[in-house]
């Protein structure tokens, strides 16, 4: 056991203090694991879209102070009681929504949606007692999806933690732990292309990019990118995607487009950005009879999905999924060894890294498009350093 | 081969000569079948809400006259040029919809919507030449979805016919060529409960009541009845509805109400009325995680599909069918089979029974809401002869 367990460790955290500010570098308190919790030291973290919504907060309810972030990978510093499945040492990926193994979702093999550990945006605090385990001068600092991974140590509850190989590279496959996954199992776990599948992948940010990973990794004959943006095609194609549609080049639905291109639409859709337009159009360019077409992308909350009732009545299938249907604790150790075997490829996923000093820059890449994932160094200490931070570290 | 062969038979037929209008029969010519075509002689058939819906010509462009009715059983007495799977004498079912074995629907496992020889409702004449195989007086009489099952004789293209035991009782297995393997394909073959799944049915008219004995036969532990109209809670019953709901004695939406019922949603529904709110309530009655809704009614051609896209990233599964998802000739045989192995029972179906000439009454049954099927007995002569009727089917 390491020699601060059961003690309060004071660390760094990005914290956000306002909605839509710069993050600032401070020094906090993390409190010990209570029951069924675990106290993990992060070591790379990256930055997520949901991250960014969710900072500038525009039409949430605000939640400030807080520490956000939730892709990232880590090791287990210290145990809470009747944590049994996890040990200090241990390598994990926390993931912003969790398997509690006992729930009709978790036991279901269809459903991710555990009742108890489902994804929460408005809570800031911990399941147990409803208290934060993070505070500076005692005030409290609020966590975000129960991961708050921009801080050096988090506190987490044991069913959001998938436990991963300890030879996996974490600054390579902490992406596992949200974008990666989400759009990779979208395609190979709910879409199921067949071997030689035209597939549209609509949205080309990490998620749709994953999206078409999986297409890729599945044999899809052609893989059709839909994006706004003409300058993510170069990048798409490292992806596997074969064709490129940008929507603002026809005076027509894309859907039509993409069905004159299909010869009536494709096997296939993944819709990864959000936009209810796009997500129409995604379940509109399947085909008749077997097309089926999946939902990733997070809408806005008063969006409205309209369709002609026939298009479904012509056997067309419209799902939706939720971290690509994976059960983090269940099923993501496995997503790490596809890296491991070389089945799946991390590397182009990543075209960013910073110390963690500099999270902010992470920021202004993804709101300028620049970025698909940049992983932030937590043990980097190139700007700032804390005498307190340096201690702890050393005793690790 | 019979001796009528190539010949013109004259046979009676109940005509549609106006929209609305009582059918009146007739003495009819019916052409001998040309390549790829069968002639039939029609023992029983039975009448669908498709046939009465078409025959009110309410909003569609109106074809007549025309001989209705596509729910029918009978005996091949000639096949045209090229026609290898069936010889008279063949007891086969009529059906609205084809399979030309040759198309990619015809080719893929999942679909059964022939590019070829998909339903038509307005076409009322025979594919190959454009023409129709009924006259009176040598002016046309226009065929209904490829069957005109109202007819003692008929034409009718070899994909849409399903060759079945001879064995089975045709004044039973008729209901399986529409209505029952309607609404049972659509719960074993798109909806698919697991065993002890809870079901809801919107519409307890025919085609839900056979979803119902879908679920009844896949084991459901609960399958709960929607319907306004509650005198049919009763007949339900022997189809294995175990609960009803009717929506109109609750103030909130009924989706809410059977999610109350079943903590959070039933595993399956089946929307059997076409009703564009229904269909609404059938999707977002299923529960989040593994849900999935199955849409069977046919909608008005101006309804619109409208729900909060988060039902559907909640994991739930939104699928049309048509048929059942059954492919006609491949599939059917195997229907009647269950029915001959006492799997699935048709009696029950069957509430009403009729001489031919007295076809109008079945008419009225339907729009009173009286029957599910009433089984029409072609050879039934009653009231009616004509005399070269009489000498026909001595001939045969």
């Amino acid at each position: 056991m390491s020699s601060t367990a059961g003690q309060v460790i004071k660390c760094r955290a990005a914290v956000a203090w306002e909605a839509g500010e710069p993050l600032v570098i401070e020094e906090v308190d993390v409190a010990p694991p209570k029951a069924m919790e675990v106290r993990v030291r992060i070591l790379y973290t990256s930055l997520c879209h949901t991250d960014v919504y969710f900072w500038e907060a525009k039409g949430q309810n605000p939640v400030f102070p807080r520490i956000f972030g939730h892709e990232a990978g880590g090791i287990v510093e210290s145990v809470g009681e009747g944590v049994t499945d996890l040990a200090p040492g241990d390598h994990v990926l926390p993931v912003f929504t969790g398997e509690c193994k006992e729930c009709a979702h978790c036991k279901s093999a269809e459903s991710n949606m555990c009742d108890l550990l489902r994804i929460n945006t408005d809570r800031g605090v911990m399941l147990s007692d409803g208290q934060s385990r993070f505070s500076i001068n005692g005030k409290p600092v609020y966590h975000f999806l129960g991961t708050s991974t921009f801080s050096e140590y988090t506190v987490i509850h044991v069913g959001c933690l998938a436990k991963i190989n300890p030879l996996a590279p974490l600054d390579k496959v902490c992406v596992v732990s949200c974008g990666l996954s989400t759009g990779f199992g979208a395609t190979v776990n709910v879409a199921k292309p067949p071997k030689g599948a035209t597939v549209a992948v609509f949205g080309l940010g990490a998620v749709g990019l994953a999206a078409a990973e999986g297409a890729r990794v599945s044999g899809a004959s052609r893989i059709i990118g839909v994006d706004l943006n003409p300058n993510r095609f170069e990048q798409a194609k490292k992806f596997g995607v074969t064709e490129f549609v940008n929507p603002a080049d026809y005076d027509r639905p894309v859907q039509e487009v993409i069905a004159e291109m299909t010869n009536g639409g494709v096997d296939r859709s993944i819709e990864c950005t959000g936009n209810i337009n796009a997500m129409i159009s995604a379940f509109e360019c399947v085909h008749d009879g077997w097309g089926v077409a999946v939902l990733v992308g997070v809408p806005h909350k008063d969006a409205v999905f309209k369709t002609h009732p026939v298009n479904f009545l012509n056997e067309r299938t419209l799902k939706g999924t939720f971290f690509g249907n994976y059960k983090p604790r269940t099923d993501i150790p496995g997503v790490v060894e596809k890296y491991m075997n070389k089945e799946l490829e991390l590397e182009k996923f990543i075209t960013h890294s910073l110390p963690f000093s500099e999270i902010n820059k992470a920021f202004e890449y993804m709101l300028k498009g620049e970025s698909l994932r940049c992983i932030i160094r937590m043990d980097d200490l190139r700007i700032h350093t804390s005498g307190a931070r340096s201690v702890l570290l050393n005793k690790l």
